[in-house]
């Protein structure tokens, strides 16, 4: 029998991704949708490249929760905790695209997003789920905290670095460039075609909110607290993120020692693809797939690693890697209905 | 056990894009893959997308033939004679991308492309590979004409007006619209990014080769020699062909009976998708998909049937339908390894 | 003295593209700008691209009139013909570009617009600015309405054909492919960059507003009621129109005898740039200039002229053709401030 | 009169953009062109939307330097050092738009190009055309070195800073964004459009020419030796360049003394447009124009300058800077034929 799946906020873009990537899911089944805006409506309605392949009708949370066996929930930030303990009282499983769970810290949640733990119990029943770095703590869990798309591509750039001890924990810095998906399906005149297209531009430079789960991630490797400066930038596609991670290495640990590190740190991994020297991480690679392709680089000058990791922000950055956690907590192949040729052109 | 599919021209993009899709396919397996430019070396290596997930070494075309049991030939025109006939000497099922065997009249493929038919026989035992229209030609053949791109979604966007004679035969017009994948993997001074960003054109007016295969297809329907003025077009997109087809509608045939009429005619056809009154055909819709969008509009003015018809040029114009044929000649379930979901972004 | 001209509507795109243009007008100073919705704010927040060459502050319409000779309106359809009255008891010209007196039959305006005249001597002392086919009728005129974008490529795509009897007046087919800044600055679902890159559609298909406009103009030419059939369609470009326009050729017309026409009728017009054999229009190479590349093609199978117009629908298709009409208006040099060569990338 | 001016090299990208930016100057003229790849044809059948604009034939070197009081010379790195003797030799002013005379030490020019100083004395008369920064040292100079794309918006982004000791000089990163001309005319499988649309990834990691020529201008504002990482990525998009430039603000400095800098820094400069707190440079807001946009940010979490530099890559970063130049050289308004509003989309 398949997982009944529900989705609340389906007509979102992440929500949206959920319904094209569940179809192909083998072991799960898209048992209810639910939209506020919507409500009533064919999602084939909203979304025409669905049509006759997914024309279920928009519901509420409510009817979603009943119907399945587990929740994805992918919302505007803060409305995820009240669904939380809902789940929880009806012993569904819960998986949040948002962000009210992410941060261990209310005190950094309530800096950066403005609200509060309404449950802290509920956050300490919690995972974070970035599988290639936390599969332990995410296995038996029932209320699992997906990362955001900067979140996950940036940590998984450095991570055999940090968690090794071979650089410098200050002084991390992340430049990264999202396609516009990642700003969702809302119209604003900043993803206007005429002004978007042709144009790069960075945005919430060293302020944006995925600053402390970075910084949590890699804390949490290092053993020890990290700060990293953050600034993402907007690309003119429609999907994936580049991090490009630089980090000064420490006195001592040669660029093989690190390459070897990496390829020992990630030899299990299936969605992490580690390319070869010469060998540029693209965006282009990995769209529509869960993949992470990473390369490492060395200044020789000025003695610093440099790690380029693409995910599609959508896939890997969102919807796919919800599913992975999904199969993780049921139990089933972490791989299922997740192992996608990414499209050459 | 798995059919065993191999590539002849697998480098190539509509090569590359069989590999894709056959990777998702639960009844056929890749057995070998060959190419001329990069004999020996790894198709991963040609396109990093697929890295891991698809390693083969491409081989030469005897190989390939020895190792397979249906061969896909994705080959520049004029290559594919002699190999079909090398196919048919091993028993083996030979489906053409190319368009060495699309045309029935050997006099009009001398016209249009130069060459002869090598094999009369051979010619007469193949099939033209368009489902939707001719599925019972295609059941138990052996050797199958894969169509084009753009002769592909030209006749699906008017056959039923044509088949049921509810529009005039002379003065059709296929005014079609291309992303550049149509032009394949060799870079050119046209296809170079600032050159055809932001630009569009026409190119070939009223002398594509693709012009007498969407004559041999509607003359088929109507029963008698159809004529169309073709005008393919240039759109900086990776994928997608748009036909918009003009035909004056016949005296005393409301609307209504051709909507009707649309309507019976594809009601079992899992990939055409009809689009309701007041949709417009959109090739972002059918993305990385085998479906064939299709909306009809009428002028009352000129009392014209206008028909718009959506495909993505690499699969349902190439490499999907192929698959359809194949699954069609195996005997198999028609949509087997087809049924995805086009993205929604 | 330079020329004072006023922009009422100056944020939209229309109105600053003539703000762009204007800026090196040798003989026209932008005297004063207005928006109802940036009233009191600066051109340059509005437009960044601006910044300390236009830093204007945005009055009311009754400003912009006031300290001008001549007032360009880039305004929703019905908000011009008050502000022509208004114009004309002040004694400035005004150039219009919203639809508001480009219709010369109030029938067809209320059909298509479902407005009214408000003063037919206002519209009967207007000219229609398309000034390669009515530059007489501008002369001595202070009431202009300019063209709109796809009729202007559309009839100048024809016009000699049209003018000269050469090609049937009935069968016409004008099809259309448009940038998205056609569409305006405002945000919509349509012009979210996610959903319109990578795809094509029609709209509007055969209702478009901009037909009564386009016959008009073919029927004036050609002394007689012509009717087209006309489907625009949306590229994912910022900028530019092409059409490509179908005709049936009259007997004994060679098209020899065409392509002399076309080169003897417009071999005095400075923006209209008549393609060679073999050329094809490319929206590419017009882009933020005033001109107008035309291409013709024969269907020799079909007995067809084929004629292709590209121009960029900001500048020929609005704000050039203004200034070019303006210049008619003012009696000084008709191609003064638009004198541009089209960037090659 | 009109300053002659000359290209050599006149249809790669820079040469090309010469063009169309010398078509407007008030005070300079084309004399004429070369191409060694073209001699004899004309620009326009090159680039046609040139045509009849520029119609001009391509003649060879020698006889560009005949007719002309200036020479640009847009050629590959390694051709100009020959030419730029001949211009001495015939008393002609000299820019050149390749590398041969950017570098001082010749050490550093073998080792990261592999060619010699043919002629030191040469070295010795050249200045660097930055003008923003080393203005005086180009006023009464014959032989100008323009600097790179990557060369001019990278120094110019932190240069303030620098020059007045407020950052360290130690550990500045340099992640630039290209568009794709910047890699010139020449087709190539990375410039193929279905494999860089929707595509982007960093190259020539930390190995990229241009690093040892933004730390020289680095150096001589610093007083001291100045290292770099320099990691340059592939914009999906036709023109701009932007340079996100990361520094380690030295102690006790405040962000409000580096804003201050900035703009006293700056305040003189035309083509420098500085934006107010809360801006981001955008390469879309400068495209076409002379214009370089910079945006400063505070990190005040890891204490970090952050500054953003957009420019257009062929023309600040090729063709408008070497003009800039010109009319340096020549004594005239150093802004003549580049007051170009830059288009709003």
């Amino acid at each position: 029998m398949k997982i009944k799946a529900g989705i609340v906020g389906a007509t979102g873009y992440a929500g949206a991704e959920l319904v094209r990537l569940l179809a192909a899911h083998p072991k799960a089944e898209i048992a209810a949708v639910s939209s506020v805006s919507f409500e009533g409506e064919k999602l084939s309605d909203v979304y025409p490249s669905y049509k006759f392949l997914n024309d279920m009708v928009c519901e509420n949370s409510d009817a979603v929760i009943e119907k399945s066996d587990v929740i994805f929930a992918a919302l505007p930030h803060g409305l995820s905790q009240e669904l939380a303990a809902k789940c929880r009282a009806e012993k569904k499983s819960f998986i949040d695209l948002g962000a009210d769970f992410r941060l261990e810290s209310e005190e950094e949640y309530t800096e950066w997003y403005g609200g509060t733990f309404l449950d802290k119990k509920l956050h300490e029943q919690s995972a974070y789920g970035l599988p290639e770095l936390f599969r332990d703590k995410i296995k038996g869990k029932r209320l699992i905290a997906n990362p955001g798309c900067y979140t996950t591509c940036s940590p998984l750039a450095i991570a055999p670095a940090i968690a090794n001890g071979l650089v410098e924990t200050k002084g991390i810095i992340c430049d990264c460039k999202s396609g516009v998906t990642g700003a969702g399906r809302k119209p604003t005149q900043g993803s206007h075609f005429p002004e978007l297209n042709e144009g790069f531009h960075a945005y919430k430079v060293a302020s944006h909110r995925h600053t402390p789960e970075i910084e949590q991630t890699l804390s949490k490797l290092a053993g020890k607290k990290v700060t990293v400066t953050f600034v993402p930038h907007l690309l003119p596609v429609n999907r994936g993120i580049l991090a490009t991670v630089y980090a000064d290495i420490k006195e001592g640990i040669t660029f093989e020692r690190i390459r070897k590190t990496y390829e020992n740190y990630y030899k299990d991994e299936f969605f992490i693809r580690l390319l070869d020297d010469g060998g540029c991480a693209d965006i282009h690679n990995v769209r529509y797939s869960n993949f992470c392709d990473i390369s490492i680089h060395y200044d020789s000058r000025a003695n610093k690693l440099i790690a380029c990791a693409a995910i599609d922000n959508m896939v890997k950055g969102a919807a796919g890697q919800a599913i992975q956690n999904m199969n993780i907590v049921f139990g089933i192949d972490e791989n299922a209905g997740l192992v996608i040729v990414p499209p050459a052109f």
